[in-house]
């Protein structure tokens, strides 16, 4: 397998898993405090997550939880925003400018409680936080388990401990156990489409956030290939009419609430397209969770599925997935 | 000017302000009454119409608001949609099968108040509404009025009468004099990118909405042309690595709120790319509107400028923007 390595992406994930302790002793001292609404800001890629997150926590919450882009915020500003709201946030680097931003005003202008997740210690995000967790990558994961812990904490989520006897026992190697088992897909599927002018992403609920960052901040930053995201809901309200026989399409069918969406798609789509790429989380075992849980794992289901193709992507096309033509080279 | 009955256009604008006594009669009762939340529900272009009338509001209100797409009610529901909540919907037909089906579902299962905008009388979502205001076009008008008397009501929007003094007297001339003005430009812009392999938009705030659904419902669904929608605080995350020097690049500038956010795309695109429009807001004039106002009208601006430029793609591409591949051709 390219560019993979099973030992540290095992631990990787349990390491995440073992955060819970520490994001629980922090949410239950909010919850007990008391708090008006879940902010979760973002830009670009933890934008993605954060709908993402949204979406899980629509499936079972009455609290008022919302998306608010870092960028936005700094000129329209969100009354909804208050110094009763608590504001999750994640960055790799801890630096991102218009998050720093965004922190800075709200902290001094609103003084909302801020829970952040960081890569690395000692950053201008993490200290600007009343809270941070310093741990790599994981980020998705993190977001459901701070989600969780709310929404069991609002008597939301009474299968809350249940669910995560089931993740600390078998997430980590299940995941893993995917990415094997995707591995030659994901070869066949780089070797099929890496050279692609143009490739659609179909994705909703829970995996959506993650669709429209595969096409942005993977397909596009990363490859630099032409990709365009589109949630399964809005498919047949216009993208459609400019999908023909030789257009490439990528269809996510998890298995949260909005299945069925997805799976309108992937149903219609063979009648107007040659071209297209069904991936459906059914496909893949994942021995020891329970049956009703395993939507809330479609979204890692499919990242390790998605980082497959990457791998060979990246590797076909001689394009380090790491570098940037313009972003952080050009002032903007 | 192609496509264009200057007369009709005016009265069907003024019409559209016209309604305003009949939905404050409406909304002066609710806002008597007492709501929780206003929700706007939509899919395709009411769901963009929707997210315009989100970030209108946010730039003044405390009250909550937010956008729910119709179908993703249908699987995965909304807890913070209750009895208490004003849900606003708009429909041409009034006979969209996703919308007509949640509003059922709220209606039998919640019974939240339901307000909507139709076309034409008679219609199922007519008849399931509280109330509906039956009126042909003007979607985002109609919306932005419903949003303003919620913000005045509320005590958030004193110059509200200021406004519509000169909205009433100022507006639909100034519209049509804007579309006279860009009808040059939109030949010009038609004539450079009628056959374009696939276009860019890029646009924030209270445009953001119809720049997904100009790239959505008129260039895919309508000119069968590929496009690609991007919001202007997400252009820097991703899509600008697949910009180059041939790539058709299309920016609003308007002068709502998060006017610097597309001001920043605008003035960094030309160092990367040699096929950009920019579109600024700024450039037409509306006599009798305040300052303070315009960015108001910016959607506007840009719908008769946008309606210039597609009213020759269409000629131009000899495909008329009201056949469909597949849509209500085939079942989904």
């Amino acid at each position: 397998m390219r560019k993979y390595d099973e030992k540290k992406e095992l631990d990787s994930m349990n390491g995440a898993l073992a955060l819970r302790p520490q994001i629980n002793e922090f949410i239950d001292k909010i919850h007990e405090r008391g708090y008006s609404n879940v902010c979760w800001l973002g830009i670009g890629g933890t934008y993605a997550s954060s709908m993402q997150a949204v979406v899980h926590m629509k499936e079972k919450t009455a609290i008022e939880t919302f998306v608010q882009h870092a960028t936005e915020y700094l000129v329209t500003g969100n009354k909804r925003i208050t110094k009763d709201t608590l504001i999750i946030i994640s960055s790799v680097t801890g630096t991102t400018q218009e998050v720093v931003a965004a922190i800075d005003k709200i902290k001094k202008e609103v003084g909302s409680t801020v829970f952040a997740f960081i890569d690395k210690a000692d950053t201008p995000l993490g200290n600007m936080a009343d809270h941070a967790v310093i741990y790599p990558m994981n980020e998705q994961l993190k977001f459901f388990m701070t989600a969780d812990r709310l929404m069991y904490l609002a008597g939301e989520y009474p299968d809350y401990n249940d669910f995560y006897k089931e993740m600390d026992q078998h997430f980590a190697k299940n995941i893993v156990a995917v990415a094997k088992k995707a591995d030659k897909f994901g070869q066949e599927v780089a070797e099929k489409h890496h050279n692609d002018s143009m490739h659609y992403f179909v994705g909703a609920g829970n995996q959506w956030g993650a669709t429209y960052s595969h096409a942005m901040c993977y397909w596009e930053e990363q490859h630099w290939l032409r990709s365009k995201s589109i949630e399964s809901a809005e498919f047949f309200h216009g993208t459609l009419e400019v999908i023909d026989r030789d257009t490439a399409v990528t269809v996510y069918v998890g298995e949260d609430t909005q299945r069925p969406l997805s799976e309108r798609v992937a149903k219609f789509l063979p009648q107007i397209c040659g071209n297209y790429t069904i991936i459906d989380t059914k496909d893949y075992e994942l021995p020891g969770i329970s049956e009703k849980y395993r939507g809330h794992l479609s979204p890692f289901v499919f990242r390790a599925i998605n980082n497959r193709i990457d791998a060979y992507v990246e590797h076909l096309n001689r394009h380090p997935m790491t570098i940037r033509r313009y972003y952080r080279c050009l002032d903007y």
